[in-house]
């Protein structure tokens, strides 16, 4: 059994262009029923469910800046993060720094699906991008 | 909900020391229950679940060769694959290649978890290696 106090939220994917990569995983099988801008991070994202509470987040940069931009122009298109719901992002990120992990933001930030988020730099967690995410 | 047809069974993540990167997911709140050797890639592999069906695994080389090694050698450490449990892999990779996918493996092959699996090549699914496997 998975832990309810830490599960997949989404695995995020940067793509070009949303149409043309949902086809590929509507052609697998998914289902999209969601689309939100986020402004903060300069991105449309579209959603489908992969497991009972995981998605698939699509990420399309909406202008030349964010981060998913600076993403694509120097890595492709690809997996860009993970990310994991935990009860309570500032309690959390505060355990991680204290355990010497490298947290991107000093305090935790709103995301998409009205959620307050933090990332784990990828130096401290192996070379993957980690998201954490608390339900508001 | 999500689509029993089309779920998500795991994200792989190519590691180059096991007990380091279990402790960074641990630390995050998940709980490894297993670990495999799968001698057909050359890796031992770990497991946590991540949510009711979809496992995190890692992978780490067991040898100077394989994939896996291969892949940390070119990129280092991170995300692999991702990987969806599908009802019939046969059937699904000939619907793929008649889609025009390119898929890894003319014929599916045992993976480990007593799957028979296939892999699209990430050039066909905009830069994500996409395993899809059915239980055996």
């Amino acid at each position: 059994m998975f832990n309810k106090d830490c599960f997949l939220d989404h695995i995020a994917v940067a793509v070009e262009n949303l149409d043309v990569a949902e086809k590929v995983y509507q052609d697998l099988g998914l289902t999209f029923d969601k689309r939100e801008t986020v402004l903060d991070q300069q991105v449309e994202t579209s959603f489908a469910h992969i497991d009972e509470n995981a998605h698939i987040e699509l990420l399309m940069p909406i202008d030349k800046k964010g981060p998913i931009q600076a993403f694509l122009e120097k890595k492709g298109p690809g997996i860009h993060h993970m990310c994991y719901r935990v009860p309570d992002v500032v309690k959390k990120s505060e355990e991680l720094t204290a355990l010497g992990y490298k947290l991107l933001y000093e305090t935790p930030r709103s995301g998409a699906n009205n959620c307050l988020v933090n990332f784990i730099h990828p130096k401290s967690t192996g070379g993957v991008l980690i998201e954490i995410s608390q339900k508001m």
